[in-house]
């Protein structure tokens, strides 16, 4: 059921997950997108001063986040249409973890200029299986108003 | 060479690219990672009030960028390690686009409590073939000093 501006609150939630995030996968990601050393070789990750181990590249933490986003929340009614976030990696995604997605709604702003939308502020929080952040993105979202 | 903190001053300039983005490749991320209309299929993209057209995942557009920051960057001293930002993304990639990457040092500040390290603040611009904005991060990036 499409969800419009005026069916969104502040403190609704939306969730999905879990989805594992394999060694494989890391090294996949990372040769095509992000191919530094501590995401693609255990030992050159385990020497590393801040990762100390293999770690997932932020932008596949970041992609895997969008696919449970589409889960959650594609029933929006323009579909899931990010303009402008602020994006934290809090700490690195782990080889075998299990990432879910915690979707909060924090602000709905109708347009003032565009009666047919507005803006919706989301906290999306991405979780490892301990409930540990690995990424929080605060995104503003254009989301259309239901019409008569 | 190594980059360290040391070498970098607010005005310097990393570039890289271009890399094309393929019809068949944006079809591909979206339907591993962002499987909506927009990003799968021509006609329902058409159809929709914002896009007007097939238009590459938001997240794709940052993985680009991110293989391009490597390129450009990767002689930083730990690798390209970025904690916080605040991304953009003005208008869609499209298919057929060609995508550079222009990465702008703003801010550089040195660690108060750790004397190894400190963080870059560097607004990195993903532009198309027309030197239009498609993505703007703008991120803070750890970077180890330079040790005597």
């Amino acid at each position: 059921m499409t969800i419009w501006l005026d069916d969104l609150t502040p403190g609704r939630r939306f969730t999905a997950g879990p989805v594992e995030v394999t060694e494989d996968a890391i090294r996949r990601f990372a040769a095509e997108y992000d191919p530094q050393p501590f995401h693609l070789d255990a030992a050159a990750a385990e020497a590393h001063p801040i990762f100390q181990g293999l770690a997932a590249s932020g932008w596949q933490t970041a992609a895997l986040t969008m696919k449970l986003v589409v889960q959650a929340m594609g029933e929006l009614g323009w579909g899931v249409i990010g303009t402008q976030g602020d994006l934290q990696w809090p700490r690195p995604t782990r080889p075998g973890d299990l990432l879910t997605l915690v979707s909060e709604v924090l602000e709905v702003t109708p347009s003032k200029s565009r009666p047919d939308r507005g803006m919706v502020l989301f906290r999306n929080a991405t979780l490892n299986q301990r409930g540990e952040e690995v990424q929080v993105f605060t995104v503003r979202v254009l989301v259309p108003r239901k019409m008569e």
